[in-house]
């Protein structure tokens, strides 16, 4: 007799973005005409074109797989050389980071990283989450069996969760008992906040002291643009001994659709087996690789590499600049209106503190009936995000002046 | 401190594939001259160009992502509908198997199908495995923590091993034992050997008595050339309600590169939680992929939909018929050199007994020194596998041809 995981069932069916869907949904049916208005600032998707140096590299590729001599089958597990290498010059060794071309692990997606990492450790870490936080790093640890139910606010028994708050510029501080596995993200999703060196060296700190490992997601590191704010978790000394870092095209290039990213895994990064006996992480990551993964399409790889051409990286720094061009748009829009406004300043996304009184599905559901603009609330993120909405810079200028003028004359 | 799964640690170092290539490459460096008339039978990869439909809608696609109004962004994390709709009408309806779009999950690769499908399973479940077997099965299972160690011939106490031998025609019977996930692959790899409606009828029966799950693995259900042989498990009354079905395009069309698959989970699949009440497994694959995956880049989901064109047929096709061709030529030579030869008929492998004496190392050390072929030992693939290699029909027919001759003169 089959049976399921049933860790499965603890998963609140109500997930945040069905949600969203289901109430614009309802509101276009009642208001066709006004739907035409909608302007969408809720999830996190690139809306511009995917950069040339990339199209033509895939261009290419596509001819050399339509030749005996050139034609690629099955690629090496963890990514090409000539991407891998690309990835670690540029990434990081060039910026005074040394990272190994083999400890770069390319893959399909930071989503798929985040979530299979937790296969190479065991289920008896304790786990440590921001919150608010990207629900992917707890919805998979429920599926891992790693947590009790949800309580109401929709918090699982057995995560430790870390509440990002305006008291602490929504960068948390560290516990005060030892935990094991810890998601720190920054430039935060869905905050906007940014940790300074001297926070990440806090959290360095604590993960050496504790042999706990840092799970660092920095998706969005792109979007800095105060030079003295680290992009890597490894400018932080001792990190490479401590720290797993997530890195994708995804919101940088435009790849959401294309599906590119990579992960880092240290030689130097140990955990323990049962007997307390350390043991590198790098092996057991490179065989989940081999043994669950085919590699990455050579087509989307040559794509990737092209982003590090001197054209690629001239073409992402004019995406970079047309989404952050929205984010400074839609601030003052929103500071204009008397809102409290976070984030958006090294990163795409706007954490809003709601109007005094209302909840954040409040201010999601009058800002589509009112304005016809879709946020995403920020208690879609956990507990911690109650009162807060999100506004994301994902959009066309044209869209982003126009969402700007509605909200900079709304009436709270 | 973090702890790592010490699962890992059970997996043997020695994996098949790396095995050969350290034993080939041991042989180039002594004999640098010889080493030029390397023939590769061994990786089952494709060799021959991409499809030009495939291509030619890659081309299309990578122009919609250069313009505004054509972009993609995320898509749906199962696959986009023009796809799933291609492959259930083409793969199943057309064939006289209900299967609905949105019973079709489009990932990026069988291998990770096979792995992943684990995760919305029980670790308590009793799992059978055949003998050869697909390694990705047995590892997969020993990383999440299913299995004891291994044992000298490289089986892990805690599967249940169904051996594949001449004596069964490589088709094993169901066991005397009620068992909970069966994985079957026909046509198999890497025997070759396929199974008729009335033997995969008794399996369905079998699992629909015990309430058991058959893992399907039809990735090379296109070689099938006999009209008799079913293609899928959904062929056999009753298997929508006990089988998942895994396929992939890599090897009939040439992706093993571009990475498409896809699994089928009918809504009609259940499994109990630990109370023993039945739930359909469709939504937890379902919330899997929106979870832990970002579905498969648009581009190559445009070049598996151009697959089911009259054109895209056409080109598959002609594939099918190249690689068939060398299995014959490859076969008829074994043959002519007095061994037995399984499989190759409606498969691409053909699995050969060793002569008498030889262990399967012992063979592939043989060829390689003596006529520069590379094959497979059979002991790679499970206990079962001693005294067989395997030989791969994926290569240009002037390799099978030359590898033919060697083979049909060969003195043993």
């Amino acid at each position: 007799m089959a049976y399921l995981n049933s860790n499965y069932l603890k998963l609140k069916s109500g997930y945040l973005f069905p949600e969203i869907a289901r109430r614009v949904s309802a509101f276009a049916s009642q208001y066709p005409e006004k739907a035409k208005r909608l302007i969408r600032c809720g999830i996190g998707d690139v809306t511009e074109p995917l950069p040339e140096a990339a199209r033509n590299a895939m261009l290419r590729a596509v001819q050399d797989m339509g030749q005996h001599s050139t034609f690629r089958g099955y690629g090496p597990e963890q990514g090409y050389e000539f991407l891998r290498s690309k990835i670690a010059e540029f990434d990081y060794r060039s910026r005074g980071i040394s990272i190994a071309d083999d400890e770069i692990f390319v893959s399909d997606g930071s989503k798929c990283d985040c979530a299979n990492i937790l296969d190479i450790f065991s289920h008896t870490n304790c786990i440590a989450v921001m919150d608010p936080v990207y629900p992917v790093y707890v919805d998979t640890n429920v599926m891992a069996g790693h947590t009790g139910p949800a309580d109401a606010s929709g918090a699982y028994y057995g995560l430790l969760y870390l509440p990002c708050l305006p008291e602490n510029h929504f960068v948390p501080s560290t516990p005060n008992h030892p935990v094991d596995l810890i998601y720190l993200c920054f430039p935060n999703n869905p905050t906007g906040a940014v940790a300074s060196l001297a926070q990440l060296q806090k959290w360095v700190d604590f993960a050496l002291a504790n042999d706990s490992i840092i799970l660092y997601d920095a998706a969005y590191e792109a979007f800095i643009r105060d030079p003295a704010l680290p992009h890597s978790i490894y400018e932080i000394p001792g990190a490479t001994k401590c720290a797993i870092e997530f890195r994708s095209f995804s919101k940088n290039a435009g790849f959401t659709g294309v599906r590119c990213a990579y992960t880092v895994v240290p030689k130097t990064l140990t955990a323990r087996d049962e007997s307390g006996n350390p043991h590198p992480l790098h092996p057991l990551w490179a065989r989940r690789f081999s043994t669950k993964f085919n590699g990455v399409s050579y087509i989307t790889q040559r794509a990737a590499e092209a982003l590090y051409s001197d054209e690629g990286r001239q073409q992402i720094a004019a995406l970079i600049d047309h989404y952050m061009g929205n984010a400074d748009i839609l601030r003052k829009a929103l500071l204009a209106s008397g809102l409290l406004v976070y984030g958006g300043e090294n990163a795409p996304y706007l954490w809003v503190k709601c109007p005094t009184g209302l909840t954040s599905w409040q201010t999601f559901d009058l800002l589509l009936n009112e304005a016809q603009i879709v946020v995403t609330p920020g208690s879609g993120f956990g507990a911690a995000g109650e009162g807060f909405f999100r506004v994301s810079a994902f959009n066309s200028r044209q869209n982003a002046i126009e969402a700007a003028s509605r909200l900079a004359n709304f009436r709270w």
